[in-house]
């Protein structure tokens, strides 16, 4: 080795440990870190260790920063509150101090520490200053020396106890991982060459740490992996859309050593940076003015609310709004948790049951491009990254209106150290001038009825930003029992190189695996399907499945001037097999959760069901590995009993997974499901071919699926809703 | 004949003449009639006619009426503006003039009378202030002496033309007819006797006109027909859920003489007025508390706007908001239409077209129950009632938000007088709290990065109420050039009285056609489907429509380690047959409207593509005769090439049509439709199984699809808005 390359590689070396030092760095601004008094409570050594560099920034020196909630000294109040941040120090001593972790405990890394929800059963019964709490429990996913641990932690009684380790796939990555792997390339002169061959500066690199699927173990080799790919950062925030094509550096997670580097896109281009950049500070070397009058947007109702929000959240937690009651928080891998949903009844008055919890169980996100550098891309933005790690903190006025609530989420870094992600959830009253009901008396009647209603209803938001892509999570709230769950799709697309500047320059039928956007980027195709899990808990936990469907009767001779009609049979599932479903439009049914044993007055059995909107469905062949771990996809809807272990769709742990623990598997084995708690699973799914509009940041799209009451109450439960009248509404002057 | 026979016969004559008069007079409240100085401009004779109770109503002496635009001095400004009352008025002299109706001028019924909208060129090149108004012409349908014409007026040079009868079918029913022919089976004294067998007094029955459908000629017997039928007002509003069932008395509408009563259901008792009733002021009697606290809505959207509202109508009916113009107006058949849509290039200004012309074409309603008495409840709520006619003034506050701007209709009574109904469509801004487009930053990339923007959107917005149904149509404009074609359920069920009480009274397996929803209330199963019309002109009239198909793609032996990708295929349509979709979930497309001659700087071809969301296909036998009347809904989508005389999906005359005139007819012609002026139609539809949630009125179901612009801006169009600041928002004191 002479003394030039030597020089070079100590001098890549250096640039790469700075870049590891300014993404490090640059990351502290981000998660709200327990603040100095914190350590009072953090009863870990003092100084940053390797795994959380949020835990360890100094105290906040900025000019009057915004009061915020303090975390430090919240207790739990429900028995489902999240981890309390005194929680999670005390989970973090014990399991610090369990064997064989007590021997090295600075190598332990904490990938889960969330609370073991108590049986189910115990906090049906619970109630608010009549019980105290069940025992708080946690439920711990470490690596430790290269071995997977899953682990119940007892707070009261100080105890430790393994648990069942799923037989394949590792942990949902830290983010302490995610970090430090964007900068694993940076170690290897090999990579650092192929990046300075191709004419870009080191320190214009960003990498991301792409998931790599399953693809056998020969390409597997019994190790943790993961494939970085990297991007030009020079001239945009949006290096998304400046790829370093068909450079894949296979780095394994648990040394943070490349294995292999696949380099086989030299020839191509990497995308210009111009008109790329989407941020606002971004566009000010724009004349300043609204050219053509629609690039500020302003409406009625961002108008200020004299009277305030008319929902309250009790206790951090539990959201009350119209009839409706609900637990809400935040979780590391689900994102947002809604439980305990009830609604009262108008006639009565009674809270009833509707859903003992509602969450997204796991996302899979297959890429449509079967090349080297695409092939793997295949993600489980949940069980890999943590749907609720990746929600940043939203943006007031702009994710939320004006009158929105936040909440924050409580999450563990990987040294098992509390951190708070401030305004990770909002909370607002929605009127987008919509009805709720209405009726008109034609002239014909002579009767002068003009009867409406506005609909105003409630949600609860999170947005996720899983690297690129941004997922819009709601959960909306009607007074008239419906719940929607809408999926929004922004934030970037991840596209791929090409040489290719026109349309012109590609041959007939050439693949091209997507849509040239710009000059040289193509929006690959892909799909996205999140899967929710719905404990749905009808007037009480047991309820059956009934598919109503809706097929075509032929009428018998003479017996009507019409040939045909539609009839509705029902048909009660009575295992799992019985209540796969795959959609179909010319085979249309309802889907009801009923309780069998609470009729209504005239005798149909109450019930929610679940209504499908637009969607998807997979096209993949079921025996590819990416969808035999996406099985989960395979039905729109599926039904399973209620075991507390079957919580994610993909399995427990994901990563790398082989498919041998999903919702399909649990399916197969076909249990009794009539008249049993039962779980309803629902795939709402999306298939993204690109198109210039994306580019270079993707307006959004949405699609949604509702949760509606069937024959649950006796009639129309808004029936009364009183009319607004303009004396209801304030008046307002402008100040100043 | 005895002495007591005749007398009774004579009593029921006299009620029955009371009860016309009763609701002949109460109807006069409804629509807004020309004041007292119209009789100026109202050029016939002046007293009342048979058929306009709505232009010779006395003048106003409500105190303080709210201030209206006047009508009488509207000029056409805008080549599609509707008929003006002058012009109306004119065009009635010259009907009336026109021989042979002149011999009779008073038996003269106008079915229609609506504007002959110019040639599309003369349409598109026209420019305000530049050209002239191309020569006004209107098109009328008239009955005359049990014959029905379809006439061409030229208002200027005065002239009156016939032009071509449909083959078969009707005209659309006057509001007149309709609000006349609820009295006829007053007027047989068989119709009264059987009331009055069921225990009901004459003056607590109402009867609806329901359109027969046509089942063959020999329930036809080529007379105009209506079948009407009947329930009880007593102690409620919603008559509706007190069906008088098994009863249809068959009138022939152009003598108004009962033809046949259909007598079966005497057995079955009329469901119980309580709890039916609606309406706000009904409730009164309720303690006024809003017991659960969820009966009062409010949100903080509904403040005021010191600012007011963000767009503009220019000239009665052009609105202009963000990059959207577009032309707006009232119709009596189609309800809403919206023109000459374009949208304004970000990047150049331009103004580029997007849709000459949208609307809604034609509803199709069949109930799902075989037997007598219901059958032939196919409805075409269009053709048949008129979707315009039956839109009433719409609720400020409730059915539109507070800062809505309304717009009058100006239509046509039976005797070719204009009359106005007030606040038919309303139009708004919205902001419901949605995002336009957003990214973060992960911490991993070290990017402090917070974007998000708020989506603000313009909805024009009709509500028709035909009998119990109500449908909202909003055509919602988005300023990523998105629009939003949304249709909303609502209303009153049509039911069906049976004897039972409770669903332990039914027999395993029985046909109940429908949901038992309260005591002897049956709600029967229907579809309700609605054609839009859709004359798409991207950047030109000339256009193609592209299926861009997506199929699993397996990979060769050895070529990946996948099996399988999505791979996305591009069929240009050539001819008619081409472009008839039925939607599959498990073969999904995406449909483009493109024009093939203008590409993006990179070489996509411009397009705008349609979006389906929730829908329903119809599973009537394609042999049905409601189906074959309603052939249109055989597809989700079809594409005609464009022809002036191909505007209603049904064809003109729909009422007792056979279907020799749909959709389905014309684009058996398999006419060329590349790169050609074509039309793009699609089909909404909904499965309609009652619940109990649904009586005594409906909570909105609604479902939408979308034309998106696919490639036809060369990047993200709201790039560059705004995010909003604190700073940009109003600061308000609640004044006293």
């Amino acid at each position: 080795m002479d003394y030039s390359t030597s020089l070079l590689r100590l001098t890549f070396l250096a640039l790469g440990a700075a870049l590891v030092l300014i993404v490090a760095r640059s990351a502290f601004r981000l998660p709200l870190a327990i603040d100095a008094p914190a350590a009072s409570f953090l009863h870990g050594a003092g100084g940053c260790t390797r795994f959380s560099p949020w835990a360890c920034r100094s105290p906040r020196t900025e000019k009057s920063p915004p009061r915020r909630p303090s975390h430090e000294s919240d207790v739990p109040r429900h028995p489902l509150d999240p981890l309390t941040v005194t929680e999670i120090s005390r989970a973090r001593d014990l399991l610090r101090a369990h064997p064989p972790f007590a021997s090295a405990p600075s190598a332990l890394a904490v990938h889960a520490l969330a609370l073991d929800e108590p049986d189910k059963p115990a906090v049906r019964r619970w109630r608010k200053g009549v019980h105290a709490l069940p025992p708080r429990r946690a439920v711990a996913v470490v690596r430790f020396q290269g071995e997977s641990h899953v682990l119940a932690v007892d707070l009261a009684a100080g105890k430790v106890a393994p648990l069942p380790v799923p037989a394949s796939g590792y942990p949902t990555m830290t983010m302490d991982e995610q970090n430090s792997l964007c900068a694993a390339p940076f170690g290897d002169p090999a990579f650092n060459a192929t990046i300075r061959r191709r004419g870009v500066r080191l320190d214009d690199v960003a990498c991301l740490p792409i998931s790599p699927g399953w693809y056998g173990p020969a390409e597997d080799g019994g190790r943790r992996l993961i494939k970085s790919q990297c991007y030009s950062t020079e001239g945009t925030a949006n290096f998304y859309m400046r790829p370093i094509e068909g450079l894949t550096v296979l780095v394994d997670m648990d040394t943070g050593k490349v294995v292999h580097i696949s380099d086989r896109g030299a020839g191509i281009p990497i995308p210009a940076a111009k008109n790329t950049d989407y941020r606002g500070a971004a566009n000010d070397d724009d004349d300043g003015t609204d050219r053509f009058g629609y690039q500020t947007v302003r409406a009625p109702s961002m108008e200020p609310a004299p009277e305030g929000p008319g929902f309250q959240i009790e206790d951090g937690h539990t959201v009350r709004w119209a009839g409706w009651e609900f637990h809400l928080k935040a979780d590391a891998r689900a994102g947002l948790v809604v439980s305990g949903a009830t609604v009262q009844d108008p006639d009565t008055g009674a809270r009833r049951e509707v859903m003992y919890k509602g969450m997204a169980s796991e996302l899979f996100v297959p890429y449509m491009d079967p090349t080297e550098a695409w092939y793997f891309k295949t993600y489980m933005d949940a069980g890999e990254y943590g749907f609720g790690l990746q929600a940043m903190p939203l943006v007031p006025l702009n994710d939320c209106p004006r009158h929105a609530r936040y909440m924050d989420g409580v999450f563990v870094a990987a040294d098992g150290r509390p951190y708070v992600r401030e305004n990770m959830i909002c909370v607002f009253e929605r009127y987008a001038g919509d009805i709720a009901w209405r009726h008109s008396e034609s002239p014909i009647t002579g009767m002068d009825i003009r009867e409406s209603r506005p609909k105003v209803t409630l949600v609860a938001r999170m947005a996720a930003s899983v690297a690129n892509y941004d997922y819009i999570v709601d959960w909306e709230f009607q007074t008239d029992g419906l719940i929607r769950i809408k999926v929004g799709l922004s934030g970037i697309l991840m596209v791929k190189g090409t040489p290719y500047s026109h349309m012109n320059q590609v041959r007939q039928n050439e693949e091209m695996h997507g849509t040239l956007l710009s000059e040289n980027v193509i929006g690959v195709i892909h799909d996205h399907y999140v899967t929710f899990r719905l404990d749905m808990d009808v007037d009480g936990a047991d309820n059956s499945f009934v598919r109503v469907e809706m097929a075509r009767q032929d009428t018998a001779p003479g017996e009507s001037p019409r040939r045909s009609y539609l009839k509705a049979t029902r048909h009660i599932a009575s295992t799992e097999k019985d209540a796969r479903v795959r959609l179909k439009l010319y085979e249309p049914a309802e889907f009801h959760v009923i309780n069998p044993t609470k009729k209504t007055r005239v005798g149909n059995p109450v019930g929610y069901k679940v209504v499908p909107a637009g969607t998807a469905g997979s096209l993949l062949d079921p025996e590819d590995p990416p969808q035999k771990r996406g099985a989960f996809t395979n039905n729109q809807i599926w039904v399973t009993p209620y075991n507390k272990s079957e919580e994610w769709a993909g399995g427990l742990f994901v990563y790398q997974s082989k498919g041998e623990d999903t919702l399909a598997t649990w399916s197969e084995r076909d249990r009794p499901i009539e008249n049993k708690d039962l779980v309803l699973w629902y795939t709402l799914g999306f298939h993204h071919i690109p198109c210039q509009e994306d580019f270079p940041i993707m307006p959004t799209v949405s699609s949604s699926f509702d949760l509606k009451p069937v024959n649950f109450f006796e009639s129309n439960p808004i029936l009364k809703q009183r009319p607004t009248m303009e004396k209801d509404l304030p008046v307002c002057a402008a100040t100043a």
